[in-house]
């Protein structure tokens, strides 16, 4: 996503008489923040407003912790919505929960805001978070404010969630297993990458299938995330008539010639369920097992992991040539 | 803190050949973070490496949560070390695990970066970080790294705590109730606020005391933060005598013509304990156990809590004329 030329929806400039987070003060602010996240915002000491939030353990539960943010310029731009901006901050983060095969538990918000940013957009912000909260069961029990230079917003979350069983693990995976992904992938860029549904229900049944080796979430694009599966010893061949390439993909490619394979592997926040199964195990039964809990969303074994070839890690199960996408989206790079 | 001019050993110029975070790219970057964190980076699950880290959760305790950050020009600037910068992110969220009366457990970091942040900066910065954590038994077990616009640092913590009793909350405190502080206040600019211990051992002890009623750390100076422990129907009457001001407050006050009082008062960061007893304790049994557990920290009693004067909430023993300073350090205020 390339710097934008910050919008004055956002940004308010030197002359406009727009209300900025400056206006009412730190205390005041924070008092508006928890008006609009309303009951998403429990009382202290389970909320904000004490030293720290004071939290109950379910017995007998796993307990997770993930972190990650949306910043201005390169997680949304001037294009997406402040509401949608502020789902994608609480779906980013439950798409990790899912990944593991946990359940959502509370969360804490950093906000990071230049002097200049508006009031208006930052309360729509605040409205996508409380409606995706409210949606899938997410409490904000506590946060933090602070002040970056102009034209300048970042928003982390760091997410609890609990898991009643094992959590569904990066490494685990071995030779011979089956790689598997859920949905569609690439070209994320023209809408998934904020309109999308964490795969949190999927994530809970896939977590608990015996035959279950790895799982992770799609974020980097495929041919980045799925080296992090592939045992040390393993490569991935991939069968290129089974990658579920998106529509978007094929826009995508259309508009700029690269082919839509190399959207589907090298495009970042498809924000699906890669993972990965036991090689002798009944794949038929698993199949057949998704279709009937989750209609609509498609699954698809997309390859084997077999022993390492010395052509690299990703190879075509066809032609047993090597694949040239093995990258993905890396901040701090080519910007 | 005014807004520094970025200082060319934290950002690097535009002609300068200084290494960057972005020369290594975001992978290799996060590589050298672990690289840097050493032995306080466990590895997955429970550390960094997969989607969420897992945590052991003990049995029967409480759980604590909290998030602070630091940020460039807003709670450090070029007369910081580096290394000082880290430690005083993990000092500052230990004070919040300290005033609940908890012990620290996992946090997880989030780094947001401009382009020309020098690498050798960071690496010291994480070293900071490190140190504090080795001291204070933290690990690090997860995180986020993002980009901001050149010349820009911030640095959020998320820090777990745990406590094997109720942990002292900030309500709790009655009409009658005296008011204490650890330490001496103000002038915190000086050096005190980065260079300051958690009183992590202090707050637990207090916590376990039955007369205890409120607890809090000072970080927006006593004059904000007080409020926070008087009761709806209560001020506090000060004995300006008993107020244990710094050299530091005396050294600002012969500096800027305002009174050492008024620094005590008014300042933020001091990171000391403000809490509340009972009005009927055994205050004399409590101030030498004290001196006996902590012979190096000083603990005054500055006051009580009275009816609530119709003069202000926050009034001078002797005189019983209202006091000036009901406020303190508020960001985005007059910057």
């Amino acid at each position: 996503m390339a710097m934008p030329s910050p919008s004055p929806e956002i940004f308010a400039s030197p002359d406009s008489n727009a209300q900025t987070v400056q206006d009412p003060g730190e205390s005041a602010l924070i008092e508006r923040l928890r008006d609009w996240l309303g009951e998403v915002s429990p009382p202290a000491p389970a909320g904000m407003g004490d030293d720290c939030s004071v939290l109950d353990v379910p017995l007998g539960k796993k307990q997770l912790l993930t972190t990650d943010s949306v910043t201005y310029g390169q997680h949304f731009d001037n294009a997406v919505s402040p509401a949608n901006a502020g789902r994608k901050l609480i779906k980013r983060n439950l798409s990790d929960i899912a990944a593991m095969g946990g359940e959502p538990g509370p969360a804490l918000l950093n906000l990071l805001m230049a002097p200049n940013l508006s009031i208006r957009w930052l309360e729509a912000f605040i409205g996508g978070v409380r409606e995706s909260c409210e949606r899938y069961g997410v409490r904000i029990v506590g946060g933090d404010v602070s002040q970056l230079d102009r034209d300048q917003f970042s928003a982390a979350l760091t997410l609890v969630g609990f898991s009643d069983h094992a959590p569904a693990l990066r490494k685990g995976a071995n030779v011979g297993d089956w790689v598997y992904v859920t949905g569609t992938l690439g070209g994320s860029i023209l809408e998934k990458h904020y309109d999308f549904s964490p795969r949190l229900a999927e994530g809970r049944w896939l977590a608990r299938q015996d035959i279950l080796t790895a799982m992770m979430d799609l974020t980097d694009g495929l041919g980045k995330d799925l080296a992090a599966l592939l045992p040390h010893d393993g490569s991935a061949e991939i069968e290129l008539a089974r990658l579920p390439i998106s529509e978007s993909a094929e826009v995508c490619s259309q508009k700029d010639g690269k082919s839509a394979e190399d959207h589907a592997f090298c495009d970042g926040e498809d924000y699906e369920l890669l993972f990965t199964v036991k090689g002798e195990s009944d794949r038929e039964t698993l199949e057949s097992s998704w279709r009937s809990e989750f209609p609509e969303l498609e699954l698809n074994r997309i390859g084997r992991i077999t022993p390492r070839h010395t052509a690299g890690r990703y190879i075509d199960a066809a032609s047993k040539e090597a694949l040239p996408w093995s990258s993905g989206f890396e901040h701090f790079k080519d910007r």
